[in-house]
């Protein structure tokens, strides 16, 4: 029988990133990305796009090395949150609560297969923007000031896992996440996978770590509202002297029109737009992706770079 | 408490519309929106946008009046469906089971309050494309032919009522859509309200009808991915001799990038471009315009043409 | 037989703009539209856009009122300066020379049959951008900000007249204008005119006055490379609480996608873009349009709002 | 002294292009790339885009392999016309005059030193709409139909040459083009180079022939009005099977947004948006580039392709 989806975990709520060059990167997520600064705490610079309704969905963290230091997804209600911890109990994944940081209430930790940090929350302050960031529309969080990408919102993270498969099983078990696009390897093995929570075609993606590492960064993706600001974007990167690794173009998979960047510290930084494709489908079917059709290249023909496959944060010596 | 949002209903599923200019009509939706036919019955054509994934999303019959027939939803499930049902049979509104269509199997019939005819079911025909239709990327659902305005997908309706606010609280209930905005009127009443069931930001409005009539249709809308490509649907219309009512322009609500005209038997249609916006918040506060601002016009402006308030499907003799 | 373009002026130049505002006139060019400040001298500031080659697009000068001071078109060479200067002068309607300006050579100076002010020019400042404005292409005068509308460069010009057929004549002989488009009246006159000194469909319009004022000003247009950018200097001016007077739409005359505000002193500022268009035939015959062709609104529908025929700077009283 | 540019040559007018697959290279071109059919005569087929104003500006003829033919040029006058005619016979190239053509009259014939044919011609036939091909706006050619990726009008040519500086001398005695950028190897001879008649940054372009073969042919351009209807063309070339050879991406040299394919003789056909650049300036300085910037790639980082550097019309057996 057709199982509907499961709603306890409503979306992508933050990401913590770390870096060895906090100044640089936050000058690269709010003069170039065009994030803005919702507050400071100890080490860390809570950041948000305009129209994010939250505090903030990136919190960016002085540290020794690049990568990621916890993923936050917040939860349907206090009901829906007690569920999903019953359950990353039971699998003996969880870590504990903690008790809430900037910008959210108490939220419940727990490992990933890969040793990646996630937690979940409910309680958290939605943005309430001073009279200098009120915007002329009443329906959006923050105004828009165009400032470099002038990105709307927090769309997705991709990270690195040894083992893609043991993802696949794991994330609909704690999240409650749907899987949509996979690409399955000629040895069985995936090498890379979409999840999602909600109707956004997907929220987190996992590929394969050609390292040894674990608990590593791919990228985080901002959302534009239009391809031509994705083109846009990649002006103020030209001129900005920020090196672009690969796009403007379409990705295959999921038909994201993407563009790679690294920050200061060398977290990849995506801004894409996902055209007004969503899943609405309740008992959607995942596209299963061969490695012969993956080597075609992305949508429009363009080889996948191969730092691609092989950058990813904190870097590993040697790799 | 804050009560999670419901979803039992997975997303709109498809409009039933009546003309009176049968031919006319299948070649604007064909030839000039770009939608593709999947069969027809009697005295319906089934049609759907290249993105869609079910069997068709609007149903075009021949009537001796122009006008919506009925609205269909799609349950999250089948035991989703029957959980609407028993509600929909406790308000007292409900119609009954049909045996459901081409397209999709059984589905149960129910009134909204302004005696618009809709319908719920699960069971669906996935589309499956022949290979003429085939798309390049697997992951879509037909090919893109790029004919006429190319729409990707069915977005939402727009319905007149009598009574806005008896909307506003029956649909919540019936189909356990939120509230995401609306206006609220001077004299109290609401002057429109927008409805989601899901993550996109409406799929579903009504606005206040300035006739005495009942069960009325204000238009359809398809989406497009970009803005550019409603840009450029202005211009298939202009070369098609179809008269643009307004747009394309931005609304205040919604902010949706819009272009109105009416198709030959005068059922409005829209084609529009949704940006990034999602709801992604699961306890989201509705927007409430009041009637100053709404005189305000337009995002950009521009002052709501007359016929935006009056024109309807079918037409009302005199008004 | 067949006369081919006259090639002796080479392009608009230059307008110098009057302001009653002229801090909130330069905060609005700078900060909202885009453009960068070339320099200063006494009331006058000098401003441009980033891809304007000459040192400035603009002299924006304080002055009791708004209204345009003068236009400056820049000649192919010197002796191409001097043939036209001869001629205009057989025309008696030479002013003089005047020494120059901040950004060019000296200048010789007439007036149009409106009292409008022109100068003609060929000695220029080319655009040496400082170290912190270089772009990162040397094919580009300036790195672009993406600053507010962040507008290319200077495109057009549009001039109100008591009597457009007499400028419809005098262009031509003067500057070796041809008229690309016009309107012609049902009593015979001329309701606007469209001319261009080289290969962009226009760099000047008249239309005609109806006050009984002479020397009035109605727009200044810089271009955009994309229709998006138009639309998103529509949300540029609502996100800064400019009201815009109308657009974006497509005119129909010179299909020209338009976006129309007025800057705080009242003069009225376009930011548009021209798609591909271009005059490339040598003997192109102007485009005609009736009254009653005009009277079907812009390209997609819009009409035409009242304050486009009436609105000009400086304002006449009781008009 | 500051020369002026000259203004003999009105524009670039049309290519003939061999083709050894006749038919499924006309389909390309009508259903794919959007052009319209004026004429057939013999084994050639005459086309245009829909806002080009001459009958035709791609005659398509069938062939024992690919290349180009030849190359028109439209004089300003006949005048102009005899007076370039003087030049190119005492530059000792001249071939002598052919009868002309369908879609234009008498025509000059001469060879460039790389022996690639071209001729100019004044007397042409303007495009006369027949009903069903008749725009919306009388300010247009032709209607547009949407079609394919629906180009409106030829843009340049790019051509390979032995030696490109010979053609960096020879262009502008011959037509009077003046050239607008190059790149400058590090040898001292040029890589390639770009010229001009008119306000266009460029309507022709010379890059170094790899092979030892004279006269052929690199790629010929379409234009569209926006960036993202070069983002569309790729997936119509997605849709319909065309190997997209590299783009959509941004030219660092004229900074032209790209998009190349190869028709199905092995042509070499771009489509382009050239942005609102244009050369206005009358003494335009060339830009010039070193081979190390050019190793930097394009605008924003892609690498060229080395089939770009390679692969041309007819092909050279062993190259």
């Amino acid at each position: 029988m057709t199982e509907e989806p499961c709603h306890d975990i409503a979306h992508l709520g933050h990401v913590e990133l770390l870096t060895d060059r906090p100044e640089a990167s936050l000058d690269f997520f709010v003069r170039i990305l065009g994030l803005t600064e919702s507050g400071r705490e100890g080490d860390s610079v809570y950041l948000r796009a305009f129209d994010d309704y939250e505090f903030h969905t990136l919190k960016l963290t002085a540290a020794k090395t690049a990568g990621v230091a916890h993923i936050g997804y917040r939860a349907a209600s206090e009901a829906a949150l007690m569920r999903r911890v019953r359950v990353i109990e039971a699998m003996g994944c969880g870590i504990g609560w903690s008790e809430g940081d900037r910008g959210h209430g108490r939220a419940y930790r727990f490992r990933d297969p890969d040793d990646h940090v996630f937690e979940i929350y409910f309680e958290t302050e939605k943005y309430v923007a001073p009279p200098e960031e009120r915007p002329a529309l009443k329906n959006q969080a923050q105004r828009n000031h165009g400032r470099g990408c002038a990105v709307r919102r927090l769309d997705h993270l991709n990270l690195l896992a040894q083992d893609v498969g043991a993802i696949h099983d794991f994330l609909p078990r704690a999240l409650g996440s749907r899987v949509t696009e996979m690409i399955r390897l000629d040895n069985g093995g995936l090498g890379g996978c979409w999840f999602t929570v909600n109707n956004k075609t997907y929220d987190i993606a996992y590929t394969r770590d050609h390292t040894s590492a674990r608990g590593r960064f791919h990228h985080v993706t901002y959302a534009v509202d239009q391809r031509e600001q994705v083109l846009q974007a990649a002006d103020v990167f030209l001129e900005n002297g920020v090196a672009i690794e690969t796009g403007p173009h379409k990705h295959a998979i999921q038909q994201t029109f993407f563009l790679y960047v690294y920050e200061p510290a060398g977290n990849r930084v995506e801004v894409a737009n996902p055209g007004a494709r969503l899943i609405l489908d309740p008992d959607w079917q995942p596209v299963v992706w061969t490695e012969a059709e993956r080597k075609k290249g992305q949508a429009w023909g363009l080889k996948t770079i191969e730092s691609f496959h092989t950058h990813g944060t904190p870097p590993v010596p040697g790799a």
